[in-house]
This record gives C-alpha cells, sequence and structure tokens, in this order.
C-alpha cells in the first residue's frame, strides 16, 4: 500500500504544526504502509519571499521569482525529515532536481510533464519515507519553474500517478469539500463523495478546495483523492469517476470572488478578430475564463471576458499595449464582480437547472452581467457586493442542506 | 577578463547592500569584463535557519541540514539578478545544480572535486553576469553538500580556478590583510602583498580573513586573490606566490580563540595508542591541530592536543566513548585557551624567530601550554585571558608597525 499524503502551508507554519503532520503520517508508515509527503512552503513565507522581492524589484523576472521561492518548500521538507528522525521514523527530504520533476518551461506557471521516480522509489525500498517538495519543478534548461498558486496539490497528484499510488490524501484546513463554502453560507453540508468532473467545476470555479489542474489529473490517471482536514480525523470527501450515491440535480455552489472583467469595446466587426484578443493574452500566459461576444454599435463588436484578479492588470496592460492591432474604441475593467456556479453531473439530464437558478437570483434582486454554462455547471458573474447573498439564496433554491 | 568576485553574508544583508554590491559589480561589467558573483546568505540567516532546525531537532543530520542551508544562497542570488534587473545590467542565478558544482560526500564539511563550468561559459557569452550560490555543493548522492562555514570564499576560488580567471577578489568587512587584528593590536599595519604560504597559516591560525581550503586551492591552482573591502574602494592585499617587496622576518601576527584543549592522560606505554586516538577523532571527522605527546606517570603517555572551540564537545564525547579501546587514566578538557602566532615566509633562513617570541612572552609574564611550529610559522597556546596582551607584544617585538 502506497499513499501519497499533501500538506498545505497552514499545516506546517510552526515547530507545533511540523509535529502533527510527521506524527500522523508515522501512524500510517508504522501500518507498514509507504508513505510519500507533499510540503508546501511555511505559512506566509511564500507572500514574505514574493515581498522581498517586489521591494528590491517591483516587478522581478519570473525565472528569478521561482528560483527564490523554490526555497520555500525545500525548507518546509528538510525541517520535516528532522522531526521524523526525532520520531525515530527513517525519513528523507527531496527537492525538484531529485526527484526530476519535469516541467514545462513557463516560469511561474508550469505544467508538470514526467517524473523520473527512480530516487523516490529506491529511498520508499529502504523503508523511509520519502517528503518531497510541493509547487516546484525543473525546466529543459535545467531552471527551477513553479506551478502556480496551489501547485502542490499537483505535485501530489503527479506523484501518485507515477507511482501508482493507492490514494492521495490531499490535507486541508477544511474537513472535505461542501455543498457551498460554509464560510458564507451557514447550512452548507459535507459531501461523502463527488465526481471528477464535479470537483473539477468547484476547484476551477473558486471553491478552493483543491488547485483545479490536480483534480484534471486526478481524472486522467485515475489517481484516488480523498480531501480530508490536516486537524482532525474525520472522513473526508472521496473524489473518484463514479459516485455510488444516488445523483442529486446540483452537487454544490462556488464562489470566485478573485476575479476581474475586462470588456474591448467597439471592435471591427470581421472574421479574426476574437482571435486576435485571445491570442495576444495566450501569448502572455494569461488564462481566461468567461468569455462574452456581443454586437456593439455602428456594425461593431464588443468582447468580454473573465480573468483571475491576480492577472487582471497583467492582461489589461496586454489588451492595451496591442491596440494598434485590435483597434477597439476603448477598453474597459471591472474588478468588483465575483463568479457564482451551480455544479452537478445531475444537471446533464435536467434542463431546468439554468432557469430555477436565474429565478432565485431575480427573486434575490441579484443582476446577472455574464452567464456561462457547462454539461455540469451553471456561471453567472455578479457584483462582488452580492456574492454571499447569492450563494445563499442558489443553496436554499437547490435544497442543498439536506 | 573575467573576474570572480565573492561577498559575505554581510555584504547582502539587506536591500541597500544588496543594491551597493550590484552597482560595484554592474561597474566592473561595464567596463567590458566577463563578471561571475559568489554569495553567501544573507546577514543571519545562516544562523536563523540552524535555530529553527535545533528548535525542531537538537541534533539534526547533516544531510538535512545542508538541505535547509542551502535555501540560504539561494535565497540572495535570485535577489541579486532581481537588483541587476532593475540597474539594467542582465544577470542569472544559478545554485549547486546549475553549475553542478560536485562535492565529497561529507554533508557539512564537503571539499569541491569538479565544475562543470559549461553552464556559466554559456550565460557569460550571453554577456550575463552570473551570480552563484557559494558554501554549496552536490554529492555523488545528487544530495546537497555545504563547505562548512567560510566556504564561499573556496567557492569562489574554485570557480576562478575552473574558468580560468584573471583574478579573483574576496570582498570582506575589513580592506585587507593585516599584521594582526587591528581590533585588539592599534599598531597593526594593511600589507599590501603576501604569498599563499603565509596567508595560509594566517587563515588557518584564525585571522578570520579567508577561510584556509580556499586559500589551499588558490595556491595549488594559481589563482590571484585579492582581500579587499566591501564598504570602499580601497586596493586591498593581493595574495600570490612570490611577493615582490624585501621580505620582512615575520608578516604577521595571528590569534585564534575558539580553542580547546583536550589531554588524554595516563595511557599505556605501547605502540599504536597515538594512532589510537587520532583515528577515532578521524572517523568522526574531527580536525585536529596542535598535537603534544609527553611521558607521563608510571611509564604512561600523556596526549594533548588541540581541536576549534566548536567541536571541543563532540571530540570530548568521541574520546569518552573510546575509553575501553584507548584506557588512559582520565580525560581533561581546558576551553579557555588561545593559540597565537606569528607567521612569516622571511623566517625560513632565521633560525631565532621562536626563541625572539618565548622571550617578549616572558618578559609579558605569559606562561606557554603547548608549542608547535612549521618553517613558516611558530605558534604557541596560552590562557586565553592573555590573548590580546600576547598579540601586542609579539607586533611590538618583531616591529611590525613600521
Amino acid at each position: 500500500m502506497l499513499v501519497v499524503k499533501k500538506f498545505g502551508g497552514t499545516s506546517v507554519a510552526n515547530k507545533e504544526k511540523i509535529y502533527n503532520v510527521a506524527k500522523r503520517c508515522a501512524e500510517e508508515y508504522k501500518k507498514g504502509h509507504n508513505v510519500v509527503v507533499v510540503l508546501s512552503a511555511m505559512g506566509k513565507l511564500t507572500d514574505e519571499l514574493i515581498a522581498m522581492a517586489k521591494d528590491i524589484n517591483p516587478n522581478p523576472s519570473k525565472r528569478e521569482m521561482d528560483m527564490l521561492l523554490t526555497t520555500g518548500e525545500q525548507t518546509s521538507v528538510a525541517l520535516m525529515a528532522m522531526a521524523f528522525d526525532v520520531l525515530g521514523i527513517p525519513a528523507i527530504s527531496l527537492n525538484a532536481y531529485q526527484v526530476a520533476m519535469h516541467t514545462t518551461s513557463a516560469y511561474g506557471n508550469a505544467r508538470i510533464k514526467r517524473i523520473d521516480s527512480e530516487r523516490i522509489s529506491h529511498e520508499l525500498d529502504q523503508k523511509k519515507i520519502v517528503i518531497i517538495t510541493g509547487f516546484q519543478g525543473v525546466n529543459k534548461y535545467d531552471d527551477y519553474t513553479t506551478l502556480g498558486r496551489g501547485g502542490s496539490d499537483t505535485t501530489a497528484v503527479a506523484l501518485a500517478a507515477s507511482l501508482n499510488a493507492d490514494t492521495c490524501e490531499i490535507f486541508t484546513d477544511v474537513d472535505g469539500v461542501y455543498t457551498a463554502d460554509p464560510r458564507y453560507v451557514p447550512k452548507a453540508r459535507k459531501l461523502d463523495e463527488i465526481t471528477y468532473d464535479e470537483m473539477l467545476d468547484l476547484a476551477t470555479l473558486g471553491a478552493g478546495v483543491l488547485h483545479n489542474r490536480s483534480v484534471e489529473m486526478a481524472k486522467k490517471y485515475g489517481v484516488p483523492l480523498v480531501v480530508r482536514s490536516s486537524l482532525s480525523n474525520e472522513e473526508g470527501t472521496v473524489v473518484k469517476e463514479d459516485v455510488k450515491v444516488e445523483r442529486m440535480l446540483v452537487s454544490g455552489v462556488a464562489a470566485d470572488r478573485n476575479v476581474a472583467r475586462i470588456s474591448v469595446v467597439g471592435l471591427d466587426d470581421k472574421p479574426g478578430i476574437a482571435f486576435r484578443v485571445f491570442d495576444v493574452l495566450a501569448k502572455a500566459n494569461i488564462n481566461v475564463d468567461m468569455i462574452l461576444q456581443s454586437v456593439g454599435r455602428n456594425n461593431t463588436k464588443d468582447i468580454s471576458f473573465t480573468v483571475s484578479g491576480d492577472v487582471a492588470d497583467e492582461a489589461l496592460k496586454v489588451i492595451e499595449d496591442s491596440k494598434s492591432r485590435l483597434n477597439p474604441e476603448h477598453v474597459e475593467i471591472e474588478k468588483n464582480v465575483a463568479k457564482i456556479s451551480v455544479v452537478g453531473a445531475g444537471m446533464m439530464s435536467n434542463p431546468g437547472v439554468a432557469a430555477k437558478m436565474f429565478e432565485c437570483l431575480f427573486n434575490a434582486d441579484i443582476n446577472i452581467k455574464m452567464i456561462s454554462t457547462s454539461e455540469i455547471r451553471v456561471t453567472v458573474l455578479i457584483d462582488e457586493a452580492e456574492a454571499v447573498k447569492a450563494m445563499n439564496a442558489t443553496h436554499d433554491a437547490f435544497g442543498l442542506e439536506d
């Protein structure tokens, strides 16, 4: 039995928490299981390193930023190995070079390509707990890369896939996946099981429990995922391909409040113009989420899209720098917006979900700015100030508390 | 022209100091020279990391300690690259994996075996300043190692040798090599030039300006070394094979106050007993300095030796753990001792140096506990409380102020 366990930054923020993690993993080890531990940087260390960098250079190169940030997880894994030693458990820490975590070359936002698991297997064969730096990789230039925020989840799943692990446990500060964020929706209920696709939509849409790429990868390689609390021994939520329980129409409500909408207004109404807009964004490595194209005045087109709040200013700059090529009348940005989504595999065979959602938002007097749907999801963009109201209204409308 | 410049931790302790170093290196770069910069960890970061580790585990494994400590220099080099970027100078940071700094496998005290300088040459060809982590290497297991305290000097010299650099400048908080430590000997005078051998004795004997291995390596590969101030543009001291100036009898007085003497008293007077004592120490990787063997009472031998104060307790433990094998009457440790040395290539042809030193110490009423000599050095062990008095007396006796 091989188990991969991933702990985030808050779970290793100090000595006491490091020992909690070590003891928890030691229990698993003492059952005779092979244990691989994936760690993030301690507490707010990544934020502190970013602040140090910005103090030196407000616009640091992404290559050097990754060189800096990768020290964070290396600190965590070395300290964790020292804690296991005190507990009398053989353990070894490995960084991205040592596990040969090969990624694409995109600094700050790399994707894992392959892992040479030889070293890990060698250490596991020697009955050691292997502690691996999350979030980081090495590219073809032999430089450090990072996988983007939350990338340690992806590291854990990639390792579980590569090592053919029996399960991949993601430890968080919540005890599983809920029908909505319990901090804002008091009636939110923990789910025992959820499908990869539902989890993927929840992750992408800002439920904040798992990094979306990690869910994509888990689905692709069929890695059994468990989301559970680092503070309790509760069972958590199992994420897998098929869920046995009777399908609810909707399994959860997700909100993403870190969003911005950019509108490119008054574009020429000719073929290829949408391509140009999204081409300049893609070349700047900016992920676009919702897209709306509408007819503007005087035979023009308006294109609106949403991006993560983290890259909003960068996306705006990229569009403005391409004004000569795109030739819009003007460009607008709106930052106080939020995405609210209902997600559920059950809605595939039930066409009334979108209408029901719009109705409940109308009843709550909430204006919808954009709409986007998939087979198992309906997403709306609304004012950020109304996000909590919208989450609760939707949660009630679909009877998720039961 | 290729110049290697090494800056210690105090030179990169904060933003302002990082920019000072960057500007200084930029001046060299703008002359059209190739510049390689070697950095230590910022300020007290290494000490802080050690404290974090000891808090988790009072006796951390050396392998994991090196994994932890190597994050320190990586932080420095990434931030320095960001500073060069602000100055408009192309630069890139590289760690021990990236420069392929191969070392022996002794964690915490490794020696450099070879450097694959391909990556560095490639970056220099692209007219970048190359910023390299000092103090660290990678061993045959693909694990991080460190070179021991002060090892960044050795990194710089090894790089200078490997790259066939024209000069290797070691920047410190003093402006060169003095005839004695100016903090304790007011009449101390800066030397313009000194030979490798003299510098080696001064380094080994606690002058504290350069790491001894770095001088050994500079001598072996004929790397021209310059010791100079990171705070001023003064010329500094050149360390090289042959010094042109008329040889003084003695070129400097060194003191090492971080010393302990261990005495193993009442050993059997039979062949091989000294070997056994130093064999157990060698196996524990403890460097022994002065050695004195004397005849004890009742046909026994006494063996005394000095070690660095940092490893005094460890050395004592190693000896005590081997009592059954060594069978001494008892073992003593004396911690409040200091080594005072006079060094000078000129004394090779002048037998009166030792006598002159002993005379001046006698006149100053200082008791000598042990004596050790080499071709260009005389060292005595005295009470630590008398170290400053001994340094000044010796400095005066040999007329070093002129």
